[in-house]
């Protein structure tokens, strides 16, 4: 596995690649792997002949008051294990090396970003769509995996590919989760033993509305009025969003006639967890 | 040369030349061709394998206000002439094809654009910068020639390929003139008899400045005045901006330290026509 920390020596890397007739994957990341993390790149291990992964924590999609420098970072432990999954490139540039001095552009998605994350964090998904076109330009890859536990963050990008005509795949996998349901993510490390058990309190949500969905109710307040009774009856919990969506617009629905998200974000203690369910999928925990 | 409609088919072209190791030189162009644009096709030709010209007249950096239905078209003369520069792919979407329902995705230089034409036409360089890079995305190019006549449209797709990382060499062409100065131009059919003469206002006003900076003149000011006043002088003449520059930032500036560029804007009757210069460059006419 070959670390890299140029733009210009990752294209010509790719570049050459590409000539050869050979298939790129790619997963952009901001590192501290998980298992969910890790099952992203076995599958970009199926899908490309070579695989890159990123590891670059995006200082314009955190706001002054979020954690960007206690965001968790650990290089020799993400290496190892990028290794052991059998990552080809690993892309890790410093903050001079994406955004040097005089930077000024930016690459928006509007409507399918106001609202649920956009809206409870404006500057979020510019910071997100611009660092992916600089990553696809950089990495060009044929296919890129990314995880649906960002849902919209998902939909937000295959939404940008599409716009912008970028010709790559944007392939979503399920969110991988621990034994106990609870969505695999970086920040649970931050979280106190008995803040953890209020987390489960998103899994368990979801599958409530799922049971609904299931026994036939389609009206969403009756849905997120029955969620948000769950989750706040756990201590250390204070809901920022719940809503449900429509995918393909990610507005928000009264009625669900259409297939259509449940997208939580959840403070437990001072720990920001998201979640989501796409009604009428599996959700075997 | 190739007649190309479809985004799928011009990428899957592009791709397989590329694949080849075949180097893409490419021109994007509102079509209605002059010797300005045929010249920038020669430079493509001599930087490319393979040449791919593309004709749009993109609504998306026209206001409602503005000569979008106006603006000249005539495709079998451009083809014409593009086949006898040697062009391999002419590429020609419709609007459907370029911006489906439902498009929601913009690219944007900040800062550069703030002054002159971004100024003046504020929605004209996201316009620009979005349809380019969508262009970039579908033609796949090597290389890339944009003319310097807009001065800033090339300044601001230089900072835009830059801060996104995108592997493609810009390079910018000298203004083409007809004999007696005037810059090329699509709108310059627009100009009445009278008005003609009144346009070669623009260029010798860029001389005058330049005799100016030779005799040692280095206060904007002093040289601005001077142009207003021999512009204004013209008949049917009225100026949207007359400014001076530093190249690199396309900020204003009170003394010419760095190179800087005189930009001109002028209503010429009802036509727009712009025109700068370079201090300190050739200005042969």
């Amino acid at each position: 596995m070959e670390i890299i920390r140029s733009v210009k020596e990752m294209q010509a890397v790719a570049e050459s690649e590409r000539r050869r007739g050979r298939r790129i994957a790619f997963v952009p990341t901001m590192g501290y792997f998980h298992e969910g993390h890790l099952n992203l790149m076995r599958v970009g291990r199926k899908q490309g002949d070579s695989l890159a992964v990123s590891i670059y924590v995006n200082p314009a999609q955190f706001a002054p008051n979020e954690d960007f420098e206690a965001y968790p970072r650990d290089f020799n432990r993400d290496r190892s294990l990028a290794k052991d999954v059998g990552v080809d490139w690993l892309f890790s540039p410093d903050n001079r090396e994406m955004y040097p001095e005089g930077y000024q552009t930016t690459v928006e998605v509007r409507g399918i970003t106001d609202t649920l994350c956009g809206f409870s964090r404006p500057h979020f998904f510019r910071g997100v769509t611009t660092v992916c076109t600089k990553l696809f330009h950089i990495v060009k890859p044929h296919v890129t995996v990314f995880g649906r536990k960002d849902f919209q963050q998902y939909v937000t990008i295959k939404k940008m590919v599409l716009d912008l005509n970028m010709d790559i795949e944007v392939i979503g996998m399920q969110t991988t989760r621990e034994t106990d349901g609870l969505a695999m993510s970086s920040r649970n490390i931050y979280l106190k033993p008995e803040e953890r058990k209020s987390a489960l309190s998103l899994i368990r949500s979801l599958r409530l509305a799922e049971e609904l969905y299931e026994t036939g109710e389609r009206d969403t307040d009756h849905i997120l009025a029955a969620v948000r009774e769950f989750i706040t009856g756990h201590p250390y919990v204070k809901i920022d969003y719940a809503q449900v969506c429509a995918t393909a617009t990610m507005q928000n629905i009264s009625r669900i006639d259409q297939e259509a998200v449940l997208a939580l974000a959840v403070w437990v203690g001072k720990t920001r967890l998201i979640d989501n369910h796409v009604f009428g999928e599996p959700l075997d925990i």
